[in-house]
């Protein structure tokens, strides 16, 4: 770790740090040179040490989880994370942002710019939609230059970084039929979060497979929001999610009719060309197919392409790690951009491989 | 066990029998009351007990591998299931069929009606047209009446029968548009095969997932020939096979954009219609999904629904256990349909859960 | 299935259904040709169909969970299997054995004979300890003839049968010193039953491997009990349990130091000798060492043995299937024994490999 | 990484670097500021990219693998990790030995300072028992004195690294009868090496749990010199590895029978006192227990504590990461201590978890 003080450093917050991306924060800060977590909050774990909860977290064993006590928390810290539940995080994402703090959501309250599509998914209403219009939708492949000028950042959901990081290049040079778009999904169970919950017990999960939530599930407004954007035009999707008995990764596998003619080295290129300046994005030699095990605990979205001639398809496959690039690890390299600072600090480590 | 003395069984002999799949047949059979293996071969492993080979099948302590002496075992057997690589079983069917054997085989040879279409899959031209013929796709749920009069039954991949099952009834009743079908597979690891290979080492498969053979793997002719079939024309078809890492089931996700406007009733009564009188399918009622885990070790093959009016699509989700309805239960099947015995012989156990 | 009238057969029913061991009940019931299932509780699920829920259970379509109502469940069956919490057990147990009923009892009620004991372990008093001194530990291999003529068998623990069913030869010959036994367990998270708890979600336990309770589980009184019967001396041993991220299986590793000189022959020899009539215990020759793997999902007991010289040290190997030789599997080989037919029936399908 | 320009590194060689250990070393190396990996050999692999074979490593994309020329990589690295096979490193290191280089092997060639033990257990004679001599055993834990002066040190096996650490402090005080020691672990299969081999491959592993090598494993005497050397009289010890279904992690359980009567406090204490500067061993309080899952992928040793009363054995269980602490992460804490810089250099990263 750094050797820099730690008053000159950035001081943050996590709120709700006791779920798997608030742990997972706190892993990817643990290697953060210019941060450190002044606070930590968790009303189940309140009083108890983070080192002892979670002995891979030994670094922060004098880091305490504390009740959420906003105001309180004002005055400890710059920037703050929101990894809370869903609908609870509205008025905590206002409330720090009203103070002027930077923050970063990890929840999807602030991610749909509409309000009334927001109410449609999540069945609440947006009760901040003032505060919603300032949000920026944090997929610095996209958004890079807003978020870098961001007071708040919507960090992507799982699903959505690896669906259109996936499709962005293509629709982009209108190269596939947007009516046509298929996302199958497989994700890993830390997607799911950290709970006592009988369907992701062991003995449930393990040695099984199964799809849920087929073309209902609430990242389907967030994919079609952003593809939107990119293609100039509605784009309604098939987006099926499937369980897969691993603790992290997502594959995703598009499907999408072409448009125009092209060959394979074309295809490639426009996707080399799309990320030729991104960190975390990996374009795959044309029929090379990524594999979740390669990204596991790192930032990185592997990208594999297949143009298949017989059928007319461009089929696109994606890997990131749910918790890394689909979730705290973007939020890292959020703040890194918005911080002006390296944009790769703490997420340039390989994964752990096998 | 049966009672029955063992004189008055059907004689099977099984040649290539330590695979996954020749393994497989004797875990069922010995369940099979009117069957009894008198001979299984390999060439590895000649001269060494299927029991001692393989603990949890010490009922065949006395079963020994031999190499496949093809006249030797003439006179051993009434039926063969040839469970031999791919373009080694062209031969030793032929010549089991010819001496007026019947016979299952497990390979590819004799699936493909065409035998153009085979070599150019298969990279190997079909030497015996003439046997091919006479062959009969053994996928039961199409193909009974045929099958129960068969003297060479080609059972169906594992992955042609997860899609075929999911994709037929729609067919049948023109509900879908067959130019835009997309079939996503995901396999479990015994699909590859029992071998020594890196690839499907325990630390490489284990805690990853991938897609290969993207749009080029040689199941693709089998799915479109079937197809084709029910729809009476040309079909041609996405398919994407995914490595899962657990050792069986297959769940294959498909989608189709709809025909006709249609209630999600009425597609789950068309599917209850069409598999009412089969054993081994199970329609669940509309928006519940299958799991690999419940079909694990079974015969059955479970099928989800969901009507997506969003998108206008049919997503149908079938899942089965590759070595089972996928191979060597399906080939038992089959064997059953052949001497007219109840179907359900020796495949009606349940699935070992969790 | 059997093609036996309903009428003719026994009557059974299931207190304590929708947990692991109640599920396994089921399905290995499902294939005995002289049982019928007429009644099966479960509070929670209480009013849903077996099929339902258990989706690899759907031949049980049509028997439907019921509130433990135990005076109404008498006149339902002849034989009660109780999988109740333990604890919970003692009263149920007592009131089905007062009204002359068979009862096979899987919690730990009734498995320790001395009632101070039990207290002592379980932090509970024994209501009935007259009904205690009735019951009969229920495993077969040392205690068959008693379980023929038992009206109340208490069905072993997991951790015992596999601890106990290694070290009974080799105790019996007063090869080993029992005062120096090490029992070291390991398994399957099904051990843990079907429950929302973090402890055991998938992500926990995943790639994980752990010790828990070390020298203080509840298995300890049932395993020195049996053992000192067996040594006719006081035996006092270590145990250790240990969650392995498997589904089933336990693995016990157990060493001790030996009495007298030896050779490999010969161990083998006693441990063949011992179990050479008994259906479900295998004994592998020296140097060759089980996998659970190969008993899943099976009633076996496979044994291997090792005699280190180097260390004058015994070293036994075994592995079960929780949840069958560990529970439900021995549960109904008592109960074919209580039945006096064929102590096999339902139970000698091969495991599924792999 | 490290600005620091690269001419100012330490330039090292890794010979032997495409099986799990050599790609773990450079895993680890990549984040080292001060060292830079200037050669890495693959016979099999050689011309091959380091980047393109491992994807996870594709900071090395521009590292090409090289056949072992041995004078011809002199000139471009200063020190030189050995992960070759058992056998094959006896030459090499003595080669890079006598030519002054710095060597640290990860092979068993030099880890039995007795020529005559090392010609027993591997069967075939010691060619360089001059250069033996010279190795140093690298433990830190034990040996940092003198690891921090050789020219060639002798990384430890795992399971000895998690074997000797859990017994170290006890037998140090003389707590326990080291005539009594009992070590059972456990081994992720990577403990295997990376190899097509049927034994490994994930449909024979999954699932499963085996033991092998019983009281035969070449780790014992290894285990045997230090733990002698510590007690100051000859150590013979019962030692059983057993298969673990996960990728990493051994978890070690020891037995010993107590010499002298002392609380849990007092034994918590010395292991504590022992540990007390080590960077990399965390002691548990009395009654917790070491996770693999917690040490995957880090330099650390977790220990908990268990001192039975009841049957007057200290129990000891200790967890590390197989490819890290039991070998090449160890070897870079050797590299940091023969270097004289930080030893938790590139060695201070939390674990991923889950």
């Amino acid at each position: 770790m750094s050797t820099k003080k730690n008053n000159e450093k950035i001081k943050v917050a996590i709120c709700g740090g006791s779920g798997y991306t608030g742990i997972e924060l706190l892993r990817i800060l643990s290697g953060h040179p210019q941060v450190i977590v002044k606070a930590v909050t968790s009303e189940k774990s309140a009083g108890k040490s983070v080192g002892t909860l979670f002995p891979h977290l030994h670094k922060y064993s004098n880091l305490i989880y504390e009740p959420l006590d906003k105001t309180g928390l004002l005055k400890k810290a710059d920037l703050f994370f929101l990894a809370l539940p869903h609908g609870a995080s509205q008025e905590a994402v206002n409330f720090f942002f009203s103070k002027g703090k930077r923050v970063i959501d990890l929840s999807a309250d602030y991610r749909l710019s509409d309000p009334i599509v927001y109410e449609e998914w999540y069945g609440l209403p947006h009760k901040y939609p003032a505060t919603l219009k300032k949000a920026v939708f944090g997929l610095p492949e996209i958004h890079r230059r807003n978020i870098r000028k961001a007071k708040l950042v919507a960090n992507p959901g799982c699903y959505p970084t690896s669906a259109i990081l996936g499709l962005l290049p293509a629709i982009k040079v209108r190269l596939i039929d947007v009516s046509s778009l298929i996302i199958d999904s497989k994700s890993g169970t830390t997607g799911a979060g950290r709970k006592a919950d009988l369907a992701v017990s062991f003995c449930e999960v393990n040695e099984g497979f199964k799809a849920y939530a087929v073309g209902t599930h609430r990242h389907i407004p967030e994919i079609e929001q952003e593809l939107s954007l990119a293609a100039g035009k509605d784009v309604t999707v098939n987006f099926t999610p499937h369980l897969l008995p691993v603790d992290r990764g997502i594959l995703t596998t598009t499907y999408a009719r072409l448009e125009k003619k092209i060959d394979a080295g074309m295809v490639e290129k426009i996707y080399r060309d799309t990320y030729k300046k991104e960190p975390f994005v990996r374009v795959l030699a044309h029929g090379l197919y990524p594999n979740i095990k390669n990204v596991k605990g790192t930032n990185y979205c592997d990208i594999g392409l297949k143009l298949n001639e017989r059928t007319n398809t461009l089929i696109v496959i994606t890997a990131i790690d749910n918790l890394v690039k689909g979730a705290s690890g973007q939020a890292v390299q959020n703040m890194n951009i918005m911080l002006d600072v390296d944009e790769t600090l703490a997420l340039d480590t390989p994964a752990v491989f096998p």
